[in-house]
C-alpha cells in the first residue's frame, strides 16, 4: 500500500493541457518532489514537463501511474504499464461498474489483467489520493481547493465516492480543519476501504479515521480491525433510508446491505457513527484534540448566560452526558466571587460575580477551581466573544492539560471577536465549536471510545469452535426447521427451551398435559412452514380436558398431511424478548439480541454483533440493548439474570458459527419470567 | 402594548455617560426619531442630550421610560413614573425574584405600586426592545452588535433570557439573518410572553415568531394562541432536561413545569419546537421564505454528487419528508439528457450529464422538468459553489414561484463561491443551507404547520360544558377514588368499563364469577390506596372455584380494614393504552394518551393536549402518539377503532374539565381487543 502513497515516480496516463489532465500535472507539482511523467500522445510538453506518447516511452522507472483515460481504454493501458513494470495505478476515470452491467464486466476484466500482471489497483471512478502534510495530490480535484488552503492535520479521510471527496476538503478548508490525508477509493475494484483502513491504523500521522461509505462489502474484516483499533474511527454511511439506499445501488455500485445490522455491528465494535457530514467531520476533529478524556466524562459549565447554561444542561443530559456534583472545595472557592443571594450550582453562571469582580479575575477562580475539582472530567465554556477581554486560553489549555481534564468552548458572539478567538484556540488545539448539541455529541463520541477501548482484552478469548471433523452433523438438511427440530437442536447447545412433547394423538396429548401440568399450548407443525398463528394452529390457555379435545380438533381440521401436533407448557412471562444469529452478507456470523412481542413490531430495536462472542461481549450486546431499563426490573418485575442471559448469546454464537450451512436462526419469543430466559418458540434456516 | 414598541418620547432613567447606561442613549440616537431624555442627577448632559436630575425634571410629557438604576430605588422611581404621567416602563435593571426571596418581594411591591398607578411593566432583569426595521433600539445591549450590521427581517423573536436577546441579535447578524423586533421579556413581571405574542401575532411586520422561554406560566393561553395562529411558531425551550430544569429554576426565576406536558401540547397546537439556537433560528428565517409550501412536501433532489444525493434521502426520510415519484414527463425530459446506461431517478444525479452537455443546459432542463411535474413539491438542489458557472438563480425562483413550488439549497463547496451564491439567494428570498439534515427539519416544520393550519376550523366546536348548576355533584370527596368507584364514575360519563362487582365473601365472589364467566380476577381495594399489585393485593387467572377460594384468603390476609373485594372478568387483550386527564399548572386541564403497559416504563410517550376537546381534535391526538403503528393493527391484531377511543378522550376531557375539583384522571390500562378500548383500571384523584 506504501507505493500508492509515496512513490517515486508518478506518470500520469491522459495528462492534459487543460481540464482534470491538467489539474492532476498541476497537483502534483505543487509538492511531489520525485520525478513527473505526463502521457498523452497530442502533447509533448505540459507544464513545461516533457509529455512522453505511451507509459513505454518513459525513459526511467515509473512507481505508481495515475489514468485518465477513457474506460475502454485501459484494459490495453494496464498491460502496457505492467509491461513497463509499473506495479501500483490510481484509475481516477468513470465508466465502469457504476455504469452498468458493461461497465461491470469491463471492470472484471481490468482486475484481472491486473491480477495476472501483479499490479494493484485504486479506483476506479475515484479522485485519488491527497496527502497534505506530505504535499502530495494524486488527483484531478480542482487546484483552486488546494490553493485556497487546506490545513494540515491529524484526521485521515476514506470516501467511497470521489465528489464527495472534493467537496470534504473544500469544506474542511474552509472551517480550518486540518487534514492528514484524503483517500477517495470510488468503486474499489482492488483496494477497498479495509486495505486503507488497516494502512492508516499503522500511519503515525494519523490518529481519528472518518469514514464516508455507502457499503461494506468486506464488513467483518472492517468490523475486526475497527475492534481492535487504537484510533477512533467516524463512519457516515449513506443508504441508510429505503430511498436512500435505492441511490446508493446506482452509485458506485454499492450494495449497502442491512444498515440496520451493519450500523449495530459497528457500533458495538466501537465505531463512532455519524449522520451528517460536518458532524462526522467536527467529532473527527474534536476527537484529535481530547484524546486524553476520562470516560467518565463529568462535565463542569461555566457561562456568562443563564439561558445558555439551561442550554447546555439540556443537550448534554439527552444524550446521556452527565453533569457533575461540584465538590465541597469548588463550591466554596466559586461562593467567595459570588453575591451572597446565589448558590453554587453547575452550570455555574459567572454573569452575576462578573458585575462585582470584573471578568478576568472571575474566570479566573472559577476556571481554577473547576479544573482541579476531582469531580470534574470536562470544562465546557460558554463564551460569547466580542467583548472587551477575553480569557487567557493559553493558560487555560495548560491548567486543564496539567490536570488531565477536557477543555473545550461553545463560541457565540459578534464576527471580529469569534475569528481571533477561533484563531488562538486552533494554535491551541482547544475545541470550538457554536453548536452545544455538536459538543454534547463529540463528548459521547470520546466517552463511548474511551469505554470500548478500556473494555478491550487480548485476542484469545477461548473460542476456538469445535473443528469441522469434531463437530456432529446437521440432525436435519430442511431449510426451515420447525420449531421442535429447532429447539431440540438449541437444546442440545445448552438453551434452555420450554417443556414440550410431539404427540400423535388426543390421548397422548391429555396425557402429556397432565405431565406438565395446565394451562397448556397445543399447535400445529407443518414442515418447511414458520407462521403457525396465521393459520390457526395455535391454541394458547387450554385449561382443561375439554378445551384441550376442543383445541385438539380445531388444528386437526387445518393440518395438513405431514404435520405433526406438539404440546408445551404454557409459560406465564414478564416480558419477550429475541435472539438470533444471522449469516450477513458483509459482516459474516452475527448475532442479534433485542425486545420482542409487540416492541420488535413497533421500534424493531436490536443489537447486532459479531459471532462468536465470549460472555464479555455478550453482556456487553445485552447492556447497550434500547431496552436495558425494562430489563433491570420494572413494574415488579425481577431484573434479567444477565449470566444466563448472555450465556444463551454465546452458545447460539458459537453454534451458528460453527455449522457454515446454517442461514439464520430466530429465538422468538425468548420468554423471561423471574428473570430467567426461556426459548418458547424458535427456527432454524438453512442456506438454499 | 403598542406604546412600549412605539412611543413618542422615551426618558431613559440611569443614563451615563459610561457603560449600559450610556449604550442605551447611543443605541436610541441611532434611529429613534422622537424626544429622548436622559435622566441622572450626575450629569447635566449626556451624548449631546441634556440630561435631567429626576423624570419630573423633564418639561415635556414621556410615553415610555427605560429604567437602569439600581433595583432598590426603583418603587420610589416608578411612583415618581406615575406621577409624571408615564405609562409605560421598561426596567432592564436586575436584582429582582431571579435573586431569591427578597428579589420577589421587591419584584412585587413594584408589580403593586404599577397596578394601582395604572403602568405597566416590560421586565424587571431584561434588555428592552429591539426593533431593526423601524430602528428602536430600546436596550442597553453593546452599540457593537447594532453597528456590526443588523439586517431587516420578517421574523420576531421573543426571548427570556436578557443575555441570550444579545447573543441571538449577535448570531442572526453574523449569519446574515434579517430580524423585525427581538422582545426581552426577562422575569416578566407584568408583560409576558403571551402578551407579546398577541401582539406580534397582529403586526404586519412579523411572519414568524420564534421564542426562547423557560417556563409558560400562561401556557392555556399561549397554546389557545398558537392554535390559532396564521403565522409559524417556533419555540426553543430551556430546561427540558432534570439537570437543565434545575438550572431553569434558579434563572429569571422560571419553574419550567412538565415539560414533557408542555412540549406536547404545543407541538398539538401547531408549534414548532426546536432543540437549539441556530436550529430555532435557521428553521425561523426558512419558513418566512417558503410560505407557499404544499404540506404534502413531497421532494425531488438534484445533484452533481450521487453521495451527495443519497445522504439527502437519508436526512429527509429519517425525518418522514417523502421522496417524489418523478412523473413520466420528467423522467422523460431528463432522460434526454442522461447518458444512455443511466436510468432516471429521484435523486437526479446530474454528475455524467454534465459531461455531456455542459452544467448550464443540463441544470436548466433537468429543474425545468422538476417545476412543472405535477408529483413535485420542493426542489432541494445540492449545489457545490466555486465551480465556473453558476446557474440563474433568478430565473429558478421565478420558475418556482411561478409553478408554487419551494425551491432550496444545499450549498458546499469553495469559500468565495459559498459567499457569492448566499448573498444572491439571500436577495432573492431563496433558503441556502449547509446541512441537509437541517433542510429536512425546516420542511419537516413547515409540513406539519401547513396541515396543522388546513385542520383548523371555526371556534364553536359543541364543546360547551354542563354549567356548574346543571352537572351531578361528584360522587364522592376524598382526594384518592379506589378503582371500583373510578369506573363507575367514568362509566356515567360513557367511557366503555371491565366488567366487575363488589363482593363481600366467598359466596358472592363465586357466585360472580359464574355470572361473567372464568377466567376473573380478584383484587382488594384499600381506601386511598392507588398501589395493590405492590402490596400482593391483586389475583390473576382465577380459572376454577379452589383457584377463586386460594386468592380469596391469600387477599383476605392482606386486606386493613376498610377494604373490599373487587371481581372482574380477566381479559385477554393484544396491548394495554393509557388514557387520562391533568390539570396543570401552567397549561389547565390536559388530557394524555398514549401506549401503556411495559411501553409506558421503557420509553413513556404520551401525547398531551388540551382538555376539552372535539372529535377531531381527539383523533389527531391518537394519530399523533408514537404507537400509531401498532394502533394500525400488527401482527395478527386488529387495528384501533378509532372512533370510540376518541369518544372515550372526548369524554373524559369534558368530564374533567366539568369539575375544577378533580386534579388528575388516570385510565391504566386501557386495554384493547379486537379493536375495541376498555378500561380496566382507573384513578380519580382530587385537588387537595
Amino acid at each position: 500500500m506504501d507505493i500508492f502513497f509515496n512513490p517515486d515516480s508518478v506518470a500520469v496516463i491522459g495528462a492534459s493541457k487543460r481540464n482534470i489532465g491538467n489539474f492532476v500535472i498541476r497537483n502534483l507539482l505543487a509538492g511531489f518532489k520525485g520525478p513527473i511523467y505526463p502521457v498523452n500522445p497530442n502533447y509533448t510538453e505540459i507544464e513545461g514537463l516533457p509529455c512522453f506518447s505511451a507509459v513505454e516511452d518513459i525513459p526511467r522507472p515509473v512507481d505508481l501511474a495515475i489514468v485518465l483515460v477513457p474506460a475502454l481504454s485501459i484494459p490495453a493501458l494496464l498491460t502496457a504499464c505492467a509491461r513497463k513494470g509499473i506495479k501500483r495505478v490510481i484509475i481516477e476515470s468513470a465508466g465502469f461498474a457504476e455504469t452498468g452491467e458493461a461497465g461491470l464486466a469491463l471492470q472484471e476484466h481490468c482486475l484481472t489483467i491486473a491480477k495476472q500482471a501483479g499490479l494493484r489497483i485504486w479506483g476506479p471512478n475515484c479522485m485519488g489520493i491527497v496527502d497534505v502534510l506530505q504535499g502530495h495530490f494524486f488527483t484531478f480535484m480542482h487546484p483552486g481547493i488546494r490553493e485556497e488552503g487546506l490545513l494540515p492535520g491529524r484526521i485521515s479521510l476514506i470516501v467511497q465516492s470521489g465528489m464527495m471527496s472534493a467537496i470534504f476538503l473544500a469544506e474542511l478548508g474552509r472551517r480550518g480543519i486540518g487534514i492528514n490525508k484524503a483517500c477517495s477509493i470510488g468503486n474499489r475494484a482492488d483496494v477497498d476501504e479495509v486495505d486503507v483502513l488497516d494502512y492508516l491504523l499503522k500511519d503515525p500521522d494519523t490518529e481519528v479515521i472518518a469514514l464516508y461509505l455507502e457499503s461494506l462489502p468486506r464488513g467483518r474484516l472492517f468490523a475486526e480491525l475497527a475492534q481492535k483499533s487504537p484510533k477512533p474511527i467516524v463512519v457516515l454511511k449513506g443508504g441508510n433510508s429505503p430511498a436512500g439506499a435505492q441511490a446508493a445501488r446506482s452509485h458506485t455500485y454499492s450494495l449497502s446491505g442491512n444498515s440496520r445490522l451493519a450500523n449495530s455491528v459497528l457500533e458495538m465494535a466501537g465505531v463512532t457513527l455519524a449522520e451528517g457530514i460536518f458532524q462526522m467531520m467536527e467529532i473527527a476533529h474534536t476527537l484529535t484534540m481530547i484524546p486524553q478524556m476520562n470516560p467518565a466524562c463529568r462535565t463542569v459549565i461555566l457561562t456568562l448566560s443563564g439561558g445558555a447554561g439551561i442550554l447546555a444542561c439540556d443537550a448534554l443530559e439527552k444524550r446521556g452526558i452527565p453533569i457533575a456534583r461540584l465538590s465541597a472545595e469548588t463550591r466554596k472557592a466559586v461562593g467567595e466571587i459570588f453575591p451572597a443571594w446565589m448558590p453554587v450550582a453547575n452550570p455555574i453562571d459567572l454573569f452575576p460575580a462578573v458585575g462585582v469582580h470584573g471578568r478576568g479575575v472571575v474566570f479566573e477562580r472559577a476556571g481554577s477551581a473547576v479544573l482541579t475539582d476531582p469531580n470534574c472530567d470536562v470544562l465546557l465554556i460558554h463564551y460569547v466573544a466580542g467583548l472587551d477581554e477575553t480569557p487567557d486560553l493559553k493558560a487555560f489549555k495548560a491548567k486543564a492539560d496539567q490536570s488531565g481534564k477536557v477543555l473545550l468552548f461553545w463560541l457565540m458572539g459578534r464576527k471580529q471577536g469569534c475569528k481571533r478567538f477561533r484563531q488562538e484556540a486552533r494554535t491551541l488545539g482547544i475545541p470550538v465549536h457554536e453548536d452545544v448539541g455538536r459538543i454534547a455529541e463529540c463528548l459521547l463520541a470520546a466517552s463511548r471510545f474511551k469505554t470500548h477501548q478500556s473494555g478491550l482484552k487480548g485476542i484469545d478469548t477461548g473460542l476456538t469452535l469445535p473443528s469441522a471433523s469434531k463437530r456432529p452433523p446437521l440432525p436435519l438438511r430442511e431449510k426451515v426447521w420447525d420449531e421442535f427440530d429447532s429447539k431440540r437442536f438449541l437444546s442440545l447447545w445448552k438453551i434452555p427451551v420450554v417443556e414440550e412433547a410431539l404427540v400423535s394423538d388426543l390421548k397422548e396429548a391429555l396425557h402429556q398435559a397432565r405431565e406438565t401440568g395446565w394451562p397448556v399450548v397445543l399447535k400445529g407443525l407443518m414442515p418447511g412452514q414458520a407462521h403457525k398463528t396465521e393459520q390457526g394452529l395455535v391454541r394458547l390457555g387450554i385449561w382443561d380436558k375439554p378445551q384441550l379435545e376442543n383445541a385438539f380438533r380445531h388444528i386437526q381440521g387445518r393440518l395438513k398431511p405431514g404435520g405433526r401436533f406438539l404440546i408445551q407448557k404454557e409459560i406465564r412471562f414478564d416480558y419477550e424478548l429475541i435472539a438470533g444469529f444471522i449469516r450477513d452478507d458483509q459482516f459474516g456470523p452475527c448475532l442479534m439480541f433485542g425486545l420482542g412481542g409487540i416492541f420488535s413490531e413497533l421500534e424493531p430495536d436490536v443489537v447486532f454483533a459479531l459471532a462468536p462472542l465470549d460472555q464479555d461481549e455478550a453482556l456487553k450486546v445485552i447492556d447497550r440493548s434500547h431496552g436495558r431499563k425494562l430489563l433491570q426490573g420494572c413494574r415488579g418485575t425481577a431484573p434479567l439474570k444477565k449470566k444466563p442471559m448472555a450465556q444463551i448469546l454465546v452458545h447460539l454464537g458459537r453454534l451458528g458459527a460453527a455449522y457454515p450451512e446454517i442461514a439464520q436462526i430466530d429465538i422468538n419469543p425468548l420468554v423471561v419470567s423471574d428473570g430467567l430466559p426461556l426459548a418458547v418458540d424458535a427456527n432454524v434456516i438453512l442456506k438454499s
